[in-house]
């Protein structure tokens, strides 16, 4: 056991559920035996406490880093904030050059809040819109984070309404029953349950991913667009993990449909804390009518790495180059699976890739890649999150290494090995659950 | 007009609100003429867009900036972190480091989570909260926020409950109506309104500042821990604003009570955003129960600058520097408003110290002290937030300064001047208000 493994033990008694974030869990890869913490990141290498370097072919810091870890020109950018000063009575320019910036990229949008989380800003983009419709009630599609707002759908008649929706089973305790039946989930291409909810329901806002494991059909976005437009409903779309992937903003522009309101995050910054609400006038000016405003929303930091990620991501087109490098990775997957008679599904943008083996032992086998490909010096799991820093040869020297799994998973799919025998500990969670 | 109120012409157009936080908005101080976005920050100095050096004798960040602007052991860390990988898939070793320092620095608490704005925290430690009394109603005393579960007092009968508490007139619109009664404010050391709510509602939690204008009489704090303790009530101290500023860690820590809950924001990364939900392990481990979780609060430079900042603020005690530099300014206050034959009332705790004239002209005087105190290189208003890069020097620089504005401001109450003649521009804002 490493030292990583150490002090995510110690983690556990000190921090409720280990980590900040479920997707970070030692236990969503591989328990007992996850590095867990890093010392240093760069490219798309990172170092364990041990020192060990390991090339990270899985999550990319869940998909915060497409330039890759340690881009130059933006921590030379937030290098010159630490020096020059990160907070101040002031407040700091850069938010308005941001908000410009963004602007831009959204012409249909006028106006745009930062926040520093993911979830925030799917709190404000909902503040407003509730505030600009003067309604509670929303649907919504895909997933928007941890606040109330959006738990309390657990909270309807289903008991697990978000189920469809990224995570199950999680559990909305602590947030309050008052605010059951004020949010409707409906299913991505699904245009008559959305319409159904909209004429039963006093509906003010539609919330939705532009798309997370597959897209559209039959026009299922301008058909929402539309139906907005109708009832005078605010739509949002959350970008948060599908914006700068696909295209140099919103994935949405690829289907010509634009939103009321758009939210950044994730990759913007580069790393760095900041994410964005933008919209346009009419819907944005209700934020006059409500209070929203937080101390650590005029730090310097994030605004400052936003503009040099920017002004990166569009130098060198990272959403092309992501794109192709994960389209080579989805074309690599499905070679291997072929040529080792696996059966495997993939879904997802080619950015952000993920596939299961088809199997009842889809779960102990994507442990088992975790397991194995860690000891040949990789950290993977059975999703990929694309970044610049990803060459040909590192995509090369990972499916030589993850041929041999692919080899030992094939042999147990013919039942000559156990997985349980190859299995060092326990199988990795599939989603929300209580650690011990 | 300098180039910062041209920005922030142009930012009242992309930004709903104008900034990021009400206290930061320009109109606070000096509408139309504030300098509103700084450069450069350093000790006390922050220079504006035109490169001007002004002495910050106001809020220092809000608050956040109690070992000076640009720290440099803290800022050192921080670059540390950016050099060697601020964001990775594995988690920063550094929250665990710092969750066990909050730990000993509370040694009631067991466990720890972390977020990056005080309104998160809030949310985070309500959340947890509600999860483990398993119910939903709060009585609350103090400022906590912007989000939905605070705001929502003001949907209660009276329209505008949370008025006693730091602002008034906060509009909830935007928050769901469904959450009516389930948040009952109370007033600070009126333990016989709290009884009542607890009697006549099923309160699970308690959340209070400790302190914000004044202290506890009667015991009042240990009143309201008995109660908690009785009815089986989780109780928590946001010390977001207090904490750090009378002792090292919260200032409950005076009054010898000791809550379920604390949080720390604001001063604990020196400008670096972090914040801390600390607990016992049984109100704590609610949080497994229900789903918490973000990308953003797994980034690097939070923890790491938190504990710089607390290694610092130890090692020169930085909390008895402040206080005594807030006692000194108090004084100065009042000596000179005396020698003007001025009446004035000082409040808050001395490193938080604000004060007003006892006069129906206050809040032009206010604007007249910014705007004239602009003139002669200091940002002033009529409060002052300590930093251990406050000298004595500066503080006699300031006086001298202010001395010659008490003495205008003395020729108004005499009616020797109009008020009105001497400011060059609309009188600044009270409270939260809708910008045009």
């Amino acid at each position: 056991m490493g030292t990583g493994q150490e002090l995510y033990k110690k983690a556990k008694m000190l921090i409720p559920g280990g980590t900040m974030l479920l997707s970070k869990r030692p236990e969503m890869f591989l328990p007992d035996l996850w590095p867990s913490y890093f010392s240093k990141a760069k490219g798309c290498s990172i170092w364990d406490l041990d020192g060990k370097e390991l090339m990270d072919m899985s999550i990319m810091g869940i998909g915060t880093n497409t330039l890759g870890y340690g881009n130059e020109e933006v921590d030379a950018a937030v290098m010159e904030v630490v020096k020059n000063g990160n907070m101040s009575t002031l407040n700091c320019p850069e938010e308005v050059y941001l908000a410009e910036r963004l602007v831009e990229l959204n012409p249909w949008a006028d106006m745009v809040r930062f926040a520093r989380s993911g979830g925030e800003a799917n709190s404000i983009a909902i503040r407003i819109a509730r505030a600009a419709s003067g309604k509670d009630k929303v649907a919504i599609c895909g997933y928007h984070g941890w606040h109330d707002w959006y738990l309390s759908a657990n909270h309807n008649g289903g008991g697990d309404d978000l189920s469809g929706h990224l995570l199950a089973g999680l559990s909305p305790k602590g947030v309050p029953l008052n605010l059951k039946d004020t949010v409707y989930p409906f299913n991505y291409n699904n245009f008559e349950e959305l319409l159904n909810i909209v004429n039963t329901n006093d509906i003010g806002v539609i919330k939705m991913e532009v798309l997370r494991n597959f897209g559209p059909e039959d026009n299922f976005l301008q058909q929402v667009r539309d139906l907005a437009t109708q009832r005078n409903i605010v739509l949002i779309f959350d970008e948060c993990t599908s914006g700068f992937r696909e295209t140099f903003g919103g994935v949405y522009q690829k289907f010509g449909v634009e939103p009321d309101i758009a939210m950044y995050g994730k990759t913007i910054g580069n790393g760095y804390a900041l994410t964005a609400v933008v919209g346009r006038r009419a819907v944005m000016e209700a934020a006059q009518t409500t209070f929203i405003s937080s101390t650590f929303w005029t730090e310097r930091i994030g605004p400052t790495a936003a503009l040099a990620t920017l002004r990166v991501m569009e130098n060198v087109k990272s959403w092309e180059i992501i794109t192709e490098i994960g389209t080579k990775m989805r074309n690599g997957w499905q070679k291997l699976a072929d040529s080792h008679d696996l059966k495997i599904s993939i879904t997802g943008i080619p950015a952000l890739s993920t596939y299961s083996f088809n199997s009842r032992n889809a779960l102990a086998y994507k442990t088992l890649i975790a397991q194995e490909m860690l000891e040949k010096g990789f950290l993977a799991s059975t999703n990929f999150y694309a970044s610049t820093a990803h060459t040909d040869s590192n995509l090369e020297s990972y499916f030589n290494a993850l041929n041999e799994v692919y080899a030992l998973i094939a042999k147990c799919e013919n039942n000559d090995f156990k997985i349980e025998d190859l299995l060092k500990g326990p199988i990795c969670h599939g989603g929300f659950k209580r650690l011990n």
